[in-house]
C-alpha cells in the first residue's frame, strides 16, 4: 500500500485530492502549517488527524502532493524528491527543463520516471485535455485562447467571497470591497488573473503559452492567451481558436477523436442546446467541449470551440491523482 | 424642435434613450404597445403619456426610433421611412444594401440622407469604436473575437432574473430555472446568444462579422466571433485578436490613437491594475479599450486587447441618439 502525504490539505485543491483518494487504498497524510495542525479533517468517510509539514514525515511517504505556496514549493521541492515522488502543483519547477510537466492522458508516456514531477496550471491543463488528441491528429499551427476562469482558481477564501459579494450587490445594488481580487468579482469581469508580465501579459496567460507547449513537446508553437476572471464558483470556460498544419476535413471525425480521447466528454448539439457550460461540468471529471465549428478565418485548416473544466478537479487535483497514479504504477 | 417618436419605449433600450434625450430639446413621443398605452412614464425630469403606435402618429414625428422586435420592425420600417427618418434598433434592416449600418463616429461620414437607417448590434457597435480607428491607422487583416456579454442584451427582464436566480443560488446552493435565457445564468456562462446557425455559429457572432464587415466597408474581412453570455447586468466585454496588414510599431502611438477618437477611453495601465470591466464602463458614454499589447503570434502586425462598454448605451440608445443627431443636422 503506498503512502501519499498532502500537504496543503486545507485548501480548496488539497480537500479536492482527499476527496479523489477516500475511495482508494492508498495511506494519507495530511499535512498543514503549524495552524491547522491537530485538527481533525473530516472528508466523506475518512477522518484524519492534521499534522505538522515535515521534511522528516514526508521522507517516510512514497508520493508527495505539495499544493502549497510557489515559494514553498521552491524551498522543499528538490529536497523532498530526494527520498519521494513530489508532486507539485505550483508554477515553481514547470519550466524547469529536468522537470516533467504531465497531462497523464496527453503526454503520460513520455514519463521517465523522475522523482519531481510538475503538474500544469489549472486553465493549461483543462485546454490540453483536448489540445493533446487535436495535435496528435491534425498538428498545431497556432492557438489563441480567451479564458472564462472561476473564482476557485484563488482558493476557498476567494469563493466565499464572491458568494458574500453577490448578496452585497443584489441586496444593495453596490459593490462592497474585495480582498481575493483585485476588484469585487460579483457581476463583473477582471481581465486580470495572477500579476502582469513585462511583455503586457499576465503570467496566468503566459503560463499557457509555456504549458502547452512544453506538454505538446513543440517549443515554439505561437500561442497568444487573455485570461479573465468571471463570477462563477469552480468552473473554467475557455474559447479556442486554433489553426492546424493539416486540414480538417470532417467535423463528425473530430468529435468522434474526441469522444473517445479520456477524460473528455464531446457536448454538441446546438440543436438541442447543448454544449459546454460551468453548470454542467462543475463535479465532473471530464473536461467538456462543443461549439465545434469551422473557423471563418483559416478555414478548414482552422476549429473555433469551447470548453469547460472543474478548475479543481481536471484543473489540479485530478490531473495531479492520474500522476499519482502513474508512479504508482 | 424636431419631434422624436421612440417606439418601445418601455422596454431596455427605450427607457436608456429617453434618459439619453432628457436634456435635449427634443420634443419626445413615447409609444408601445396597446397594453402599456395610456400610462406615465416618469424618466428624469420628464413625464410622458404613453401613446399607442401607429402610423400616423409616427409620421408626425421627425425621427422615429424603434427599439422593437424585428418582426415589428420589418412590418412597419420601411413604410414609416417614407414620413420620417426611421432609426431601427433591430436586425431586419441592417444587411439591406440600401440600408446604412451607422456607427457616427466611425462611418457617419458615408451617411447619404437615407430616410431608414439601422442600428447595429451591440457587440459589433462596442468593438466598431475601437476597429474604426485602428482601420484606418493601420488597415484590419483579421479579426477573432471572444464576447462577455451582459444580461441586459436579453432584455430588462433578464436583468432582473439574473439577480433574482443569483439570490436563489446563493441562498440555496442551486440553480432556479431561467425564463430570459437558455440556461440558468448565476455562476453560470452560457455560449449561446441568439439562435444557430447552419455553419455552427450563433446568430449573434454572425452578426458581428457582418456588421464589423458593412460598418468598415470591407466585406471580405475574415472575422471570426464566439459569443458568451456572462453573469454581469449592463455591459459587455470583449476579448480582441487584431491582424493588422500594417506593421504596429509603437503602442504608445495605438493608446494616443485610441485616446483621440471620439466615445473611446484608454484604460490600459496594468501596473497600476487599471483596464477595462464592466464595473467601471457601466453607465459610461465612452467605450474602455486596455490590455493593449502585440500579440504573440502575428508579431508587430498583431494586437491583442480587451474593451467592455455599457451594452444598453454605447451598444444600443446612445449609437442610436448620435444617428439622431446626425440626421438632425
Amino acid at each position: 500500500m503506498k503512502k501519499i502525504a498532502v500537504v496543503g490539505c486545507t485548501g480548496a485543491v488539497g480537500l479536492t485530492m482527499l476527496e479523489l483518494l477516500e475511495n482508494t487504498d492508498y495511506a494519507v497524510e495530511c499535512m498543514a502549517s503549524a495552524r491547522s495542525a491537530g485538527q481533525t479533517l473530516k472528508v466523506g468517510s475518512r477522518s484524519y488527524l492534521i499534522s505538522e509539514f515535515s521534511v522528516e514525515a514526508c521522507a517516510a511517504c512514497d508520493i508527495v502532493f505539495l499544493c502549497v505556496s510557489g515559494k514553498f514549493a521552491l524551498q522543499y521541492g528538490r529536497q523532498l524528491s530526494e527520498s519521494s515522488f513530489v508532486i507539485d502543483n505550483s508554477s515553481a519547477f514547470r519550466y524547469e527543463p529536468d522537470v516533467p510537466l504531465l497531462v497523464p492522458p496527453v503526454n503520460g508516456a513520455a514519463y521517465q520516471g523522475e522523482k519531481l514531477i510538475a503538474n500544469p496550471n489549472c486553465s493549461s491543463a483543462i485546454a490540453l485535455m483536448v489540445l493533446g488528441p487535436l495535435h496528435l491528429a491534425y498538428e498545431l499551427d497556432s492557438l489563441i485562447v480567451s479564458t472564462y476562469q472561476a473564482a476557485s482558481g484563488a482558493g476557498k477564501p476567494a469563493m466565499l467571497e464572491l458568494v458574500e459579494n453577490t448578496k452585497h450587490f443584489s441586496d444593495y445594488g453596490e459593490s462592497n470591497s474585495s480582498s481575493n481580487f483585485p476588484y469585487n468579482l460579483a457581476f463583473n469581469v477582471i481581465p486580470q488573473v495572477d500579476q502582469f508580465e513585462s511583455n503586457g501579459y499576465t503570467k496566468e496567460e503566459m503560463k499557457v503559452v509555456w504549458e502547452v507547449r512544453k506538454v505538446l513537446a513543440c517549443p515554439d508553437l505561437p500561442i497568444s492567451t487573455t485570461a479573465v476572471r468571471v463570477p462563477t464558483l469552480r468552473s473554467h470556460a475557455e474559447s479556442l481558436t486554433i489553426k492546424f498544419k493539416q486540414p480538417v476535413n470532417s467535423l463528425s471525425a473530430v468529435r468522434a477523436l474526441l469522444q473517445r480521447s479520456p477524460g473528455v466528454e464531446v457536448i454538441d448539439r446546438p440543436d438541442e442546446k447543448r454544449y459546454p457550460m460551468p453548470m454542467t461540468s462543475t463535479y465532473k471529471h471530464a473536461v467538456e467541449v462543443g461549439r465545434i465549428r469551422h473557423n471563418l478565418i483559416y478555414g478548414d485548416c482552422g476549429l473555433d470551440m469551447f470548453i469547460s473544466g472543474d478548475q479543481l478537479l481536471r484543473g489540479a487535483s485530478l490531473n495531479a491523482f492520474e500522476i499519482m497514479q502513474l508512479v504508482s504504477a
